[in-house]
């Protein structure tokens, strides 16, 4: 069953394949790292040419109005809103996820009655945690990171005050239940931030199902919205008027352009905006987001993750029928309901140059310190062949032993 | 003197009229908002679509090593420090003027050991007054709005944790005296925040000199960056390592990609940095600095004043000799030493009428609420005849009456 010429076969009849042609795609290149940068939708150039060209260079600050880039992190944020189960209204595009992020836990923690707790993973991205520890040290209060099995017990404690959980782990590729654990801290009194950074675009997710709180998520990862893209922040309609964030700037006042003197926290997420939006970023954020609206008459994000399931499962059963014998461990969870859209794989030695070896023959991954090779799988632009190629490169790599060469050894800045 | 003919050989003779030719000017457009959105510099078009198509099109997340993304913050913040007076790395490009002055506002605060009192200005630029407020209103404290004459002597009562001040004044065209007012403030224990939105790449800034303690700024604005470009935050050395920033996301971290866990804050600026870099926007932003750069081997800054504050006598000279009698009453300091890089008239009457009437002339400047008429200067593009045509149409649009026809006077979302 596990050929090539399957894997052909499979791409024959995949209904979603025609998606591929959104994106322009290096020649050479089998790109699984779209969970850290999303490749290019082909309408980007044109468009962001455009925004530059006529919107900034020819009709310059009347395209405040014209081109309505006052409206942009609202309009972007409304389409993200149906990647996320969220409704018209309630999502907007702007800064970073770090940022964000600090905005709904500052909200969170006050809504949080006197309770100076928050619970995290402890392999929950770095930045969200830098992020919690910083607030709680100049705030008071306790950042307590645990293995994921052990939050539902702490919970139960009955005095955390914010869950703050990445719904797909960055690291493992473990996907962690929303509902069950929104549920959860809600039956012991606690609220949820939920990060959607590597599951927004890549997989179901559903915010009023799941009852959340809070979400933040990134715009470059599985949304293809370009390096550095505005991210976007989502709060229940419940919260979302009960307090101003921290960040208050002119876009999130009720009347911003008013000049007025006090301030005033506008309706609705509107007031999760701070300063200028970035114009050039947000347009290209628009272009990423449509490739999967794109989706929507295919299945839209249904058919997507089964795809993306198909691809991951078809990479584990390769590299364990290809790769046997050469140390790689498989730190991804197998069962469907656990599982992200990537794969990551360890080895006690050579993790960093593995990675290095592939990328040079166009197999582009990345190491995730101190030992993880990790894989991410797009299924909008992904092929079945290309998991297949991306094994068969692999365990050439292993065999021949080159990635023992110096210069898969030398560390950049980014590794 | 005044002529026409006149300012013809004015532009004949300045040295700096070769660096209009950096710039794509819409044909028919006289732009006197290069103070809300600088004009598109001619080099932008094409890098930002390198960026686009090769970096990350092509090059994908490679180019976070191979194109130097990883540096963007610190590269053009490196280039923004020559405008105002900062030494290499003492500068990073990041997030909005309004993000930055909450990190740079909370240290401020932090570092006033005990003092609660933030003194500003009362038309300072409502963002900044927001940003402020709240900050106060979460931490305790409160924001004293004075007039410009009466900070001097509020500080000598010794309460004053912060001056918050913007050089330049967004509405009446005021400048500063950053020295003095740092001076006065020192000398009663109180720490300065420069917010240069109105000045950096306009006027002489020289924050060593006159030894603030901490600035932001718009990218722009004079920087010409590109519609909400990012933002830059300095601090001064002996400020920086004291204390992390509220904001302590992994791109401020010592060693953000090595994914550490616990955080500690980077050495220096870096540490202002929060999220990832908006990696278009900052390269649309690094060619808005390269137009400003391009003027140093031609007196750079201090050329650029000397030809901004021609271009303002001759806007003011003119007024007063082509439209007097139609109640323009001018507001902007006639001082050299007391005037940024603008001319702000009021009229009680139809003055954002006249504005629209303007624009549709192709005079595009702004109305700021309740009675501004807004003129911004920027001498990189601006020449003396367009001063003189653009008074003229000022001239036929009062002589006329043509402001009072009704669809001058339909308000749009941003005005």
């Amino acid at each position: 069953m596990n050929t090539r010429d399957h894997c052909l076969a499979l791409d024959a009849r995949d209904p979603l394949a025609p998606l591929r042609d959104q994106f322009v795609l290096p020649a050479g290149v089998i790109y699984l790292d779209g969970n850290s940068l999303g490749a290019l939708p082909a309408a980007a150039p044109e468009r962001i040419a455009q925004v530059v060209r006529e919107e900034w260079g020819h009709d310059l600050i009347r395209s405040w109005n014209s081109a309505g880039w006052i409206h942009l992190p609202q309009r972007v944020g409304d389409k993200i809103a149906r990647l996320i189960g969220a409704r018209p209204g309630e999502v907007v595009a702007a800064d970073s996820t770090s940022v964000n992020l600090y905005k709904v836990l500052n909200v969170a923690l006050a809504l949080a009655g006197g309770r100076r707790v928050i619970v995290s993973e402890r392999s929950n991205f770095p930045t969200d945690l830098y992020i919690a520890e910083e607030l709680l040290r100049a705030r008071g209060g306790e950042l307590l990171l645990l293995e994921h099995d052990q939050i539902g017990p702490r919970l139960r404690q009955g005095d955390v005050a914010v869950l703050m959980l990445t719904q797909v782990n960055y690291r493992t590729g473990r996907l962690l239940d929303m509902a069950a654990l929104t549920a959860a801290a809600h039956a012991n009194g606690t609220l949820t931030v939920w990060d959607l950074a590597h599951s927004a675009g890549a997989l179901r997710v559903d915010l009023h199902a799941a009852n959340a709180d809070f979400a933040i998520g990134c715009g470059y990862k599985y949304l293809n919205g370009g390096p550095g893209a505005p991210a976007f922040v989502w709060v229940h309609p419940r919260h979302v008027d009960r307090l101003p964030q921290p960040l208050a700037g002119w876009m999130g006042h009720a009347s911003g352009f008013h000049f007025a003197p006090g301030y005033a926290p506008a309706a609705g997420i509107t007031r999760y905006l701070c300063g200028t939006p970035p114009v050039i970023g947000m347009a290209a954020l628009e272009c990423g987001v449509d490739t999967l609206l794109a989706a929507e008459p295919l299945g839209g994000i249904a058919a997507l993750r089964a795809k993306s399931l198909a691809l991951t499962d078809l990479f584990l059963r390769l590299v364990e029928q290809r790769c046997a014998g050469h140390s790689l461990v498989n730190i991804t969870p197998t069962e469907h309901a656990h599982r992200g859209s990537q794969v990551c794989l360890t080895r006690a030695e050579g993790a960093y140059a593995l990675v290095q070896a592939l990328i040079a023959r166009g197999v582009i991954g990345d190491f995730r310190a101190p030992d993880v090779l990790r894989f991410g799988f797009t299924p909008l632009y992904l092929r079945f062949v290309d998991v297949w190629n991306a094994v068969e490169h692999l365990h050439k790599v292993l065999a021949s032993g080159e990635w023992k060469d110096a210069r898969f050894n030398q560390r950049s800045a980014v590794t």
